[in-house]
């Protein structure tokens, strides 16, 4: 990140006058005053995904990163030599097993924990780190059990340690720019959205086990990095596996958990052929490779409906086993007009149509809307969001997750998004496994979603 | 239609010749022989889309229009005109009520009707056809109840009077590019498919109830053309109304009762607001128009995911009370590539992309695939195509209807696939109104899907 440090004096001056800031009448921005100047960061599990993480922390001059935990040790010396290429500080390590991170938890110099384990893992480390009393900003994925997203639910009343879900696809420019289009009203009242994980995985999903994930079609024992944990749920699974890259932006969108809840859905999936058929024709592989041979479980492509109290649809399609260009494939269609995309979020690679402005009864390209509605946040902080992660958007939601710890202000994207989004992977599996039938999906909320405000995207804070 | 005056000529001989042509050596593509020449047609219903049909009708040599039947005699007035401006005949007029349609059918200097009728009367108007001992062509829509798909398939069994399945988009000319690529394996095995009717159906809905159907905010009675009888279906009923346009083109690619048949559906709807709103904000209407406030029960955006027995899954969409562009958002999708278009058939109005031969994680535009993969039909009649409806397509459907009858051979789209698909509305319907739940999908085949053979789009003879 380049840093802007102007900006960041400012927010230590703030942090020092505190309630005096109330009556400063300035033409800049007043920030709201900082409780801490400085987040003291673990980080739980340093995998790939960790360590773009860890990156976006180690850039900066409020975060100090104090320990590191994971049982893989070729993933925690990549992290540390990370640390070192900053000239931050070495942070402790806990590499002592699967359940070491129990004592980095333990520890009173730290403030909050990252956590980017596999799937498998998100629920005891998150869970176990309320309990801890460290602020927890979770990485995205799906529930294992239903019961696991009530479990963070029930932790977090309990606790009251606030928990961030991480969804950095929330953050992205062109999804940013729409939805401050739809807060402008220029899609009228939101109908139908869409949205999914469309992403050829397979180079993922098998590699030859090395450190440098050269190609191959292992997975499993023999597997690195991601094909050593993940591809064995789609193995053994068959559901919506990957619902947050598609919902969340959508959800911020249509306000759920705040004046709008998700109440029903129903999955089907296609059947599986993509992972056998990877395996038996890569020269790695063949047809008499076992990976070429086994079940799996996942369908090809997996469709999710969902409909909403406030009378909206969403369609999510998760589409990782096929050979095909990457796309979220979002769709916002209201009352007054729709915006589609079909790749990775250049403002270009869509359509939108607005009633009244675009021609009528034809598509033009979302440029020049994009650009007009491109959001405050996106405008402030372009130069600070350049080279992080996917395309900036990394800066922004780890930004807004030390940034709401500074302040000690409500996540953007809290426990019950968090739940909410995490549950439909466990009802979609279920939807599937009885042949497509309708699930009711909980209020995790209990009720408070119809009176808690809109928070994501309303400012260019962060 | 520029009438190709040799290949008549030969269609004509052919007929006279009779059984010698199995022993000619030709450079010609040799036809079935024909049992018949002319075919006499009655019309059933002579409104817009009638009138189409009819036209079509009227530029061929082998086909005499011998009645027509309809109570609106506005209607039967513009077809007449038709006629006369085709130098044509005048067909007998039944105009006498809602069933005078019937004195039509005792004709016996009749072959084969046409049915073009609002939605409610194609049960009716094809089943009293078969009935008679006359071929059918029926247009498209979805049934009003599921049995009405059984009496179809049930009087079909008893008569074997045949009745084709119109459906003009199968014979669009980038949806049988597709076709011939999924034929010779370019997707691979497939996988998932979408369509719809994603068409901003509000001009046509309401109008002035004159007969140039003005712009107007009026249906029903006091509507013209479709606003008189269509309109009311999206007053009264929630569900994929219109579902063939979407489902045809693709069970064609899926070979649909021959092989596979579909199992199970369910549906969602959006709230309904966008023919409110269309009168509310009207010139010619306005908030307190009695039309700007009863409720119209067809959500804005239906969808309705369906499943088949070889594990593909199918989304369709019905979108058509919202300001849009004209798409019926098709997305083929196998284990080798993926197709997808946003309009309304242009060989560039789409993204393609096709494992090995497009570029890596990159969408083609499908103009130089399409090129290169248009169907042997279109290749060779294009010509003849040329000013027909739709884009071309209406003079392959009506052709298929006519040359199948001449030649006493089995429709390409038949009782069968017409059961199948017109009983998505119904079945949506139910679905919608129990929460989105699933609904098996009939067997109208009896099991005769197991050995059926594909026959749609097979050859360039028509």
């Amino acid at each position: 990140m380049l840093e802007n440090s102007n900006r960041r004096k400012f927010i230590k001056d703030a942090a020092i006058t505190g309630a005096a800031f109330s009556v400063m009448s300035t033409p800049m921005k007043v920030f709201a005053a900082e409780k801490k100047s400085t987040v003291r960061i673990g980080m739980i599990a340093t995998g790939f995904r960790g360590q773009s993480h860890l990156g976006e922390m180690l850039k900066r001059n409020d975060v100090e990163v104090i320990a590191m935990a994971d049982p893989d040790k070729r993933m925690m010396a990549m992290a540390q030599k990370l640390v070192a290429e900053h000239g931050k500080k070495a942070p402790v390590e806990y590499t002592n097993g699967d359940y070491d991170y129990r004592n980095l938890l333990k520890r009173t110099d730290i403030d909050a924990v990252i956590v980017a384990s596999p799937w498998q893992w998100h629920r005891d480390h998150g869970i176990d780190a309320m309990n801890a009393g460290k602020i927890v900003g979770m990485e995205v994925c799906g529930a294992i059990h239903l019961q696991d997203c009530w479990d963070f639910v029930n932790t977090y009343e309990k606790t009251k340690v606030p928990i961030m879900m991480m969804e950095n696809v929330c953050y992205r420019r062109d999804v940013m720019a729409v939805l401050n289009m739809v807060q402008k009203g220029l899609f009228g009242d939101l109908l139908h959205l869409q949205g999914g994980y469309e992403h050829d995985l397979r180079g993922v999903l098998f590699n030859d086990g090395t450190p440098n994930a050269g190609p191959g079609v292992e997975f499993g024992d023999k597997g690195f990095s991601e094909a050593h944990w993940r591809t064995v749920h789609h193995q053994k699974r068959n559901g919506e596996l990957y619902p947050t890259h598609g919902l969340g932006p959508v959800a911020t969108m249509i306000d759920l958990n705040r004046g709008n809840r998700l109440t029903a859905l129903s999955s089907v999936s296609t059947k599986s052929m993509g992972l056998n058929r990877y395996v038996a024709n890569s020269p790695y592989g063949g047809p008499d490779h076992p990976n070429a041979k086994i079940h799996y479980k996942l369908g090809d492509v997996v469709s999710t409906q969902i409909q909403t109290t406030n009378g909206q649809t969403i369609l999510l399609t998760h589409d990782t086993s096929s050979p095909r260009p990457y796309n979220l494939g979002f769709r916002v269609q209201g009352t007054n007009g729709l915006w589609m995309d079909y790749s990775g979020g250049g403002f270009d690679k869509g359509h939108i149509y607005i009633d009244g402005k675009s021609p009528d009864d034809a598509w033009e390209s979302p440029q020049k809307w994009l650009e007009e509605y491109d959001h405050p946040l996106w405008k402030r902080y372009s130069k600070e969001a350049e080279g992080a992660g996917h395309g900036g958007m990394d800066y922004f939601v780890d930004n807004a997750f030390i940034e709401s710890i500074k302040r000690d202000r409500p996540f953007p994207l809290d426990v019950y998004d968090l739940a909410t989004w995490y549950a439909i992977t466990p009802l979609s599996e279920k939807s599937i496994a009885e042949g497509g039938t309708l699930q009711r999906i909980p209020d995790f909320t209990n009720g408070k979603w119809r009176t808690r405000k809109p928070v994501f995207g309303l400012s260019d804070e962060y």
